[in-house]
C-alpha cells in the first residue's frame, strides 16, 4: 500500500478523532447533575480507547520499518501535546489520572509476563553469569560516571546531590526493550535473553544503590545490616518464589482445573499467579512489580496447564483430520499442517490468552509512557544542553556492558537494549527532591535523560537487528 | 466429573487464595518508603486477578444448572462479606477504589456493546412498539406502587419522600438480564430483545421521573419546557446517533482499515465507536453509558469491517480446503465443515475480538456488584421488613409487565428479566438523600430492593428457560 495514502489516511483518522476528544472538555472533572449518571468515570474510560487508537495509529512506524513501540511512545507524546492547544488543556488533568495510570501498570506487568512465558527458565540459568555482568557493569558504570561528569559540568552542589543524579542513571527499564524485541522477533536470542535476566538484577542493584544514598543522604552513614537485608529479601524472594512455583504450578493446576477446566479458569489462573509474584516481590521485596510479573512467567509453562481443556479449534482440527483418508500424497501433507497447526494452538494457548488482553492493555502503557514526556522541559537551553550530556553519560555507561559478555555475541544490542531508563529513575530523583538534594533544575535534567533513552532506543535496537538479520542472510 | 470432589477442590482452592488475600492487608493504602516503588497500584491490580478467579470459582453454578452471572454474583457477596474477618478488613477499602470501580464499569459497558452487537437493529425495530409498552408499564407500576405502599407501610413522613422510593423502583439495570439471556443462550430471542429495547426507554423515563421529583422536591413545581428538553435531548441523540452510525461507519471502518489493516486496529476501533456512542450518551443526552454502549453495538455490523484482513486461521482454512480434492464424500463433508468454520470465524470476528477482553472485564463488573451488598442492611428487622414488601412492589411492577406484550410469547421471561435493578435506584436515593427527603432508614430499604432484584432475578430466569425448553422438547 502507498505510504502517502497511508499518511493522509492517518491525518484524516486524527482528523476525526481530535473533535471526540474536544468533546470531552471540560466534562473530565464535572459530573451533570441533572442526569443521574456522573461523567467522569465514561469519560476516562472514553480516554481510555481514544489512548488505545493512537497506539494503532502508530503502528504505522512499521511501514518505515522501525518498531510499533516508537510509534505508540511518539503518538503518545503527540497527545500529551494537543494540552498545549487552547480547548484541550484537560488533556493534561487526563494524563495523570490514576486509573489512566493504573492501566498502564496492568499492561507493563503484562508485557513482563507474557515476555517470561516466552523466555525459557534452563536458559536464563544458562546465561546467568553474563547477564550479572551485564547488570554490576551497567550500574556501577553509569552511576561513577553520573557522579563525577555532574561534579565537572554543575559544580558548587553538595556532593549528596551528584550522588543522587548518579543513582538516577542506574536503573534499566526493561518494558521498552521487551516490546522492540518482541516487534522485532529476537526475543528468544541470546542477547535478548541476557538483556531480560540483567534488568532483574539490574533492579535488585537499584534497591541497594537507593538505599546507601539514602542513608548516606540522611544519615550520614550506611547500615550494613540493612544493605545486607534488602539483598537477602530480594535473592531471597526470587529464589524461593521460582523453585516454589516450579515445585507447585503443575499441582495448583490440576486443583483449580477440576473447579473448572475451561479456557476463563486458565487465563484466570494464569493472571492470579502474575499477581501473586508482582505482589510478592513489591511487597516483601521491595522489588518492582514487573520483576515479579517476569519470574512468573519464567515459572509457568503450558504443561502445567494440561489438565484445562484444549481449545475448541483443536477439538476440530483432530476431528477432521482423523475423518481425512486416502493415499493422495496432498491430503497427507495437508493432514501434517493440520495436526502441527492443532499442537502449536494447544502449547500456545497461554500464551495467547495473555497475548489478547495484552491487546488492550500493553498500548496503553506505552502511549501512557509517551503522554508523561514534558515538552517543556526542553526550553532551558542549560538545563537542555547538561541533560544532553549526562544523557549521553547514561548511553554511554550501558552501551559498555554489550563487550563485557564474551565472543558470538551482538554486543551493540545487548549494550543498546540496556539503555532505557523508565519510571525507577524518576522514582530516585523524587526521594532526592524529597530529601531536598535535588533540586528543579536537577529533576529536569534526569527527566530529559529518561525521555532520551525510551526514545531512541527503539529505533536504534530497530537498525543494530536489521543489520545483523542482514549479515546472517549474507552469510548464508 | 464429580460435584462433591469439585466443591473440595473450590474450597481447597479458596483455601489458598485466602493467604494471598491476607497478604494484602495493611498494605493497600500504604507505600513502602524504602522500596523505591509504591504498593497501592499492584494492591488494586492483584486484587483485580483476584475478583477474576472469584468470579471463574463463581462458575461452578453452571453444575447445578444456575447462570454462571449467579455465582460471580454470591462469590462477590462472599468476597465483600471476608471483610468482617478480623485481618481481612482492608477489603472494604479496596472495594470503593476508583480503579475498580472503573474497570467494572468498563466491564458492563463491554457487555452491552457485545449484547448490541448480537443484538439486530431490523428486528429492534420491528419490536420496538412492543418495547416501549413494556418500559412505560415496567416504570408507571412500580413507581404508583411505591409511592402508596411506601405511605401505608412508613406513614407520616413528607410526601416528597414516597415519590422517591417509587422513583427508586422504576429504572431496570439491564446488565444483569443481558448477561443471563447470554449464559442460557436466549439473547437471539425476541424476549430477549424487548427485554434490551425496553431497558433503553426505561432509562429515558428514568430520567424524566427524576427530573420531575427533583422538580417537585427543590421547587415545588416541575419546569415543562426542562421536561421537554430532557426528553427531546435522549431521543435526538439515539436517532442521529444510531442513523448517523448507520452512514458512515463502513467509510470510518475503511478509512481506518487504510492507515493499518491489522486485528489490533480493528478492535481499536470497535471500541472507539463504543466509546464515542457511551460518552456521548452520558455527556450529550443525559443517559447511562451502557444504553451509547448498546446503541454502538445495534450499530456495528460485522460488513463495516470488511476491508481488515482477516483472521490468520482463516486463510490457513481456506489454503487447506483448496488443496484437498478427490471424489471420496468423506473429504467433501470435512471440506464443507472447514468453509463454515472459515466464514463463521471471519463473520463472528468483532464479536469474538471484543469478547476475548471481555473475558477479563465483564466478571469484574459481576464480583464488583456483589462485593456492594452491604450484608449488615439486613440485621434491622424493621427495616428488612419493609424492604422485603418494597420488593416484592418492585418484582410485581415489573413481572405485569410481561402480559402487555400479548400472544406468542414467553410473558415470564421478558417480567422477570425486567426485574434487576441497579446502579440508577441508589443514584435516585443518593439524590433523595442529598435532598433531605430520604433517611438511612429508607436507604437501606432500597439497597435491600435493589441486592434481592439482582440476586434473585438470575436463579429465577434460569428455572423459566428451563422449563420453556422442555416444553419446546416435548413439543418437537
Amino acid at each position: 500500500m502507498n505510504l502517502k495514502r497511508t499518511l493522509t489516511a492517518a491525518a484524516a483518522g486524527l482528523g476525526l478523532l481530535l473533535p471526540t476528544i474536544t468533546l470531552a472538555a471540560e466534562h473530565a472533572t464535572e459530573a451533570a447533575p441533572e442526569s443521574g449518571h456522573g461523567n467522569q468515570a465514561i469519560t476516562l474510560i472514553f480516554f481510555l480507547f481514544v489512548m488505545l487508537m493512537f497506539a494503532r495509529i502508530g503502528t504505522l512506524m512499521e511501514r518505515i520499518g522501525q518498531p510499533a513501540v516508537l510509534g505508540e511512545l511518539l503518538m503518545g507524546v503527540l497527545l500529551g501535546a494537543l494540552a498545549f492547544i487552547p480547548g484541550l488543556g484537560f488533556i493534561d488533568g487526563l494524563k495523570g489520572q490514576e486509573f489512566i495510570t493504573l492501566v498502564a501498570e496492568l499492561g507493563v506487568i503484562i508485557l513482563l509476563f507474557r515476555t517470561g512465558l516466552e523466555s525459557n527458565l534452563r536458559e536464563m540459568k544458562s546465561i546467568g553469569v553474563k547477564a550479572v555482568l551485564v547488570a554490576v557493569v551497567g550500574v556501577v558504570l553509569p552511576f561513577v560516571g553520573g557522579y563525577f561528569v555532574s561534579k565537572l559540568l554543575i559544580p558548587g552542589l553538595e556532593s549528596n546531590t551528584y550522588l543522587f543524579i548518579g543513582a538516577t542513571l542506574t536503573a534499566t527499564s526493561v518494558g521498552i526493550t521487551a516490546r522492540v524485541f518482541k516487534d522485532l522477533k529476537v526475543l528468544a536470542t541470546k542477547e535478548a535473553q541476557i538483556v531480560l535476566g540483567a534488568a532483574v538484577f539490574d533492579d535488585i542493584l537499584g534497591l541497594l544503590i537507593l538505599a546507601v544514598v539514602s542513608g548516606i543522604v540522611s544519615g550520614g552513614h550506611v547500615s550494613v545490616g540493612e544493605i545486607v537485608w534488602i539483598s537477602a529479601k530480594a535473592f531471597i524472594f526470587l529464589i524461593v518464589s521460582i523453585a516454589l512455583g516450579q515445585l507447585l504450578a503443575k499441582r495448583i493446576g490440576r486443583l483449580f482445573s477440576r473447579i473448572h477446566s475451561g479456557i476463563g479458569m486458565k487465563m484466570a489462573l494464569a493472571l492470579l499467579f502474575c499477581g501473586i509474584y508482582s505482589y510478592g516481590a513489591a511487597v516483601l521485596a521491595g522489588l518492582a512489580p514487573i520483576v515479579g510479573a517476569f519470574a512468573a512467567g519464567l515459572v509457568l509453562d503450558p504443561l502445567h496447564f494440561n489438565d484445562f481443556v484444549a481449545p475448541a479449534l483443536v477439538g476440530k482440527l483432530r476431528n477432521w483430520t482423523d475423518r481425512l483418508k486416502g493415499a493422495d500424497p496432498e491430503i497427507a501433507e495437508v493432514k501434517k499442517e493440520m495436526i502441527e497447526e492443532a499442537r502449536h494452538e494447544e502449547r500456545m494457548h497461554v500464551e495467547n490468552l495473555i497475548e489478547q488482553i495484552g491487546w488492550f492493555f500493553m498500548p496503553i502503557f506505552f502511549v501512557y509512557t509517551g503522554m508523561q514526556v514534558n515538552l517543556e522541559t526542553f526550553l532551558n537551553p542549560k538545563v537542555l544542553g547538561i541533560g544532553l550530556i549526562i544523557t549521553a553519560v547514561a548511553f554511554i555507561g550501558k552501551i559498555a556492558t554489550g563487550w563485557v559478555v564474551g565472543r558470538g555475541l551482538n554486543h551493540a544490542m545487548i549494550g543498546f537494549g540496556m539503555i532505557p531508563r523508565g519510571e525507577v529513575g524518576l522514582i530516585f530523583a523524587n526521594v532526592g527532591k524529597q530529601l531536598g538534594v535535588v533540586s528543579d533544575e536537577t529533576f529536569s535534567i534526569v527527566v530529559i535523560m529518561v525521555i532520551l533513552s525510551t526514545l531512541l532506543t527503539p529505533p536504534i535496537l530497530g537498525v543494530i537487528i536489521k543489520r545483523q538479520n542482514q549479515q546472517m542472510a549474507a552469510a548464508a
